[in-house]
């Protein structure tokens, strides 16, 4: 049956699943006393009463909310996907109430900020019971990452409820962090900074790209969060979605790494690229305009900037330096309790930001069958520039002794 | 971005999600010499006709399935979700066409089987795209873990299109497995076996069960395999859905195994009960109570079956011992590409069972504060009894020397 350590792979592909060694939810519930502390249970009430307003707003009466970072949020509830269902049924105009199987109730009973749970016995069909728990309503608003056989099964049961896709509600909300939220994520940047220097440090000709991976694991785990990265050298650097791992190192390599850890469930995204040895010329000068290119869009990232301006700044530099076809992917995203979250800093997305609004700066330039140079730095937009740095840039390029 | 060794997970509860510590992709996927070969292309043809029949069937002119096991199964694609779309639309009186971003397109190539691939830009909104894409069709299937805010923002774009839920559809046609899904059933399951009695033998007295976990996925890997399993000792062993971990092992504790691995993407099941030291005399009974259980779910698993009385069968053993309180959980479900699947072992469910199903037989007591047996084997329904083991029973109470 095996629900804690891996219920959570359900949903996942199954390639990724199998790929997956998950520790023990408990493992990340436990406190780890060196981390900043975890969010007060006044917090989630906070987010509620933000959470119904917003809904009211939308004529949404009821918000539904099955396992996700959205429950997260909401309830303080980490849990993974499964079969049966849980939901959060959180009332405009009545209590947070909790649907669970009956044998998870001690379990998300820890930590949970709700006013009731009502529970489902293992023989019990659960939608019916949701239906009823919802007769009194009209129209519900599903979190968006909810499945659509979940959501299917709910209308047919209460066939009166009128539904909305409630993804750009929450999105809006948890798009704009808290200081609290800020310092985990910095907490985050700076522990993804200490391992990525200390995995360049344990670099050596003829290891392979997932042994370097292996050695940034083992960083994270030195300093007690989950953390792991991308590890590319040399010409595998020019794939901008990961290469095929078994590379080995050789001097004058380009090495990208690619990584990130979770502080509380908020999660650092950084990438580094350094020279193993004396770097070619080309390399000197790719770097150098990445950079470049980078300063450019941190100054452009401030409150009241459009999110496809930010993209642009940078991506002037690279165009204006001859290397635009080289730049394939957008400038950043934002992060935070997902490691791909609003605003996303692309072309064609007007939306301006918003003070608290944490984003990746990353742009890259991938010359394939040579190598590729990103520089991924974590910010936040304020009121007035410069953005709050939440990882530390790197500056020049950086050449390790091989 | 670390888009290939995380993207999985992005749809994960958070705590989960910071949880685990994934591998490459490219891993999972490279060839392991000593497994039984990968289905060949034809086999996804086959599933795509009998998809496209099914669909028909329904009244269903196209399936839009996004990244999942049911995308696995249907085209071989295996990838985690993400914000960004993709999705096979498998028509019935047409292509099996997929949809993806365009700097996916190279990745996904390798292995997917599809007869068309159509890209969206950094920069479009895949939404009207993937409308457009169906704007010949009135009905469309869609996957049932497809995210509500995509099925919403796909059927915003495309007023005219009618959706309906097609998970049953796939857990149907899935329930059954074929001669070579239950070979690597069979093969998960006797690795599991390898590697729970290779646990066994390195456990000794102060180990943890976190400790105890690492060395059950040491042995995983050990035989090439991406696997991994919860590990209660003593009293711990009686919470059916898992202990804090750091429970220490002491001699005349019952330890419980419960753990999984995937041969070719499908995965085992299997949970052992054993005890460290001379047992208790109650140890002894209830392990022979659910050894018997066990075999008498095992006679009465057979193909025109309802699955509800399988459950029965094992429970009333339970029962009639005076345990029937302490049974807390359905007896089994299926396993494939997803852990747990259709059908389900479950009172209430009067489903009759097919041959080919594969489930797992899980019968357990749990006696709070002292002590929990569980004992889980994999089995595929034959049109006669009895079943086809895919994994091997053990038989009477194995006791370790402490």
């Amino acid at each position: 049956m095996r629900l804690t350590r891996r219920r959570w792979m359900v949903a996942a592909g199954a390639a990724a699943a199998a790929a997956a060694l998950p520790r023990p939810l408990e493992a990340a519930r436990a406190e780890s006393p060196d981390l900043p502390p975890a969010l007060a249970p006044e917090v989630f009430r906070e987010r509620q009463a933000r959470l119904r307003a917003a809904a009211r707003a939308r004529g949404i009466d009821v918000l539904f909310v099955t396992p996700s970072t959205n429950l997260s949020y909401a309830a303080n509830i980490s849990m993974g996907r499964s079969e049966r269902l849980t939901a959060l049924l959180l009332f405009v105009d009545g209590p947070a109430s909790l649907l669970t199987p009956a044998f998870e109730e001690e379990n998300v009973r820890r930590g949970a900020v709700v006013d009731d749970i009502a529970t489902w016995k293992e023989e019990e069909d659960p939608a019916p019971k949701a239906a009823r728990l919802l007769s009194r309503v009209r129209t519900v608003g599903i979190e968006g990452s909810t499945a659509y056989g979940t959501a299917a099964r709910l209308l047919a049961a209460a066939p009166n409820l009128q539904a909305q896709d409630a993804a750009g509600l929450f999105d809006a909300l948890r798009a704009v962090k808290s200081a609290e939220e800020q310092a985990f994520l910095k907490e985050a940047g700076r522990r993804t900074n200490l391992a990525i220097s200390a995995t360049h440090k344990r670099l050596a000709r003829g290891m392979t790209e997932s042994e370097a991976a292996n050695v940034l694991e083992q960083e994270f785990q030195r300093q007690r969060v989950h953390g792991d990265g991308l590890v590319q050298f040399g010409p595998s650097s020019a794939l901008p979605h990961g290469g095929p791992g078994d590379r080995r190192l050789a001097t004058g390599d380009v090495v990208l790494i690619d990584a990130g850890c979770r502080v509380r469930g908020y999660t650092s995204d950084v990438t580094r690229t350094v020279s193993f040895g004396p770097p070619a010329d080309e390399v000197r000068k790719v770097y150098a305009i990445v950079d470049r290119a980078q300063a450019a869009g941190i100054e452009a990232l401030r409150a009241g900037a459009a999110a496809e301006s930010v993209d642009r700044a940078a991506r002037s530099v690279i165009e204006d330096a001859g290397y635009g076809t080289f730049f394939t992917h957008r400038l950043g995203h934002g992060l935070g309790l997902d490691g791909h979250e609003t605003p996303y800093l692309v072309r064609g997305n007007a939306v301006l930001l918003a003070a608290g609004n944490t984003v990746t700066i990353e742009p890259g330039i991938y010359l394939p069958g040579k190598f590729g140079v990103r520089i991924e730095d974590d910010y936040g937009a304020l009121d007035s520039a410069p953005p709050s740095s939440l990882s530390a840039r790197p500056g020049e390029l950086v050449v390790l002794g091989s």
